[in-house]
């Protein structure tokens, strides 16, 4: 038996192309405002994450045309881009993920945005799923 | 101002071919383990509901070859289908994304799984996002 390793939805990530839009629309629709913005040079995105309960949804936008966010919208257009589970270790969550056959994008942690450490897992082995291991 | 209406991410629903192959992935590589199963008849689907904090992971496999799920999967290929966000009123969320000029699929809450009150907003005006909004 694994022992349960996601501790908390930690975001649902959404990217839009007009990220001032996509606010607004969250704000107006159902008031849920922004909790923190960044531009993340190294993925080549600036993030909102709006605040609901412990998690956040993050909505993202590129900010040049070689971002991989970028890519995404050209080729599927604005949407459900990955979800970030939060973790307590993400070496041993990630190293979960190769043990059991997964496949990483990120073969060691590295550090995200709001001073998180990140990896990224391929979606292929995982349902077609984007995953992010989220430690805080 | 609006309220804010969000109280929890409640679920990110995964679109699978094969649901005991994606319950097994979660409970080997993460330990994350299935709270509730059910087949919701007028949706075409079986579900598996695995716990994380107060949130979901659904995992989503269509029963017959007309459901929406089915339509997903040959389009799209398996992957995050949805995000549910747990609401106090899903009348009153509902009449929220209409009156900011959202489209809705549901023109009124109807029953979803585990005895909750569902309706879902279309993703065209919600920046590609099918949203559900759930009332527990």
């Amino acid at each position: 038996m694994t022992a349960p390793m996601l501790t908390e939805i930690d975001h649902v990530a959404i990217a839009v192309q007009d990220l001032e839009s996509a606010i607004a629309y969250y704000a107006d629709t159902f008031g849920a405002l922004v909790a923190h913005r960044e531009r993340i040079d190294s993925d080549g995105v600036e993030e909102a994450l709006l605040q609901v309960a412990d998690s956040y949804i993050q909505l993202l936008t590129p900010i040049r045309p070689d971002s991989p966010v970028a890519k995404y919208l050209e080729k599927k257009g604005e949407g459900i881009h990955h979800v970030g589970y939060r973790v307590e270790d993400c070496a041993a969550a990630l190293q979960s993920v190769k043990d059991h056959g997964g496949e990483v994008i990120d073969q060691a942690p590295r550090p995200g945005s709001r001073g998180t450490t990140v990896a990224f897992v391929h979606p292929k082995a995982a349902f077609g799923t984007l995953i992010e291991l989220v430690q805080e």
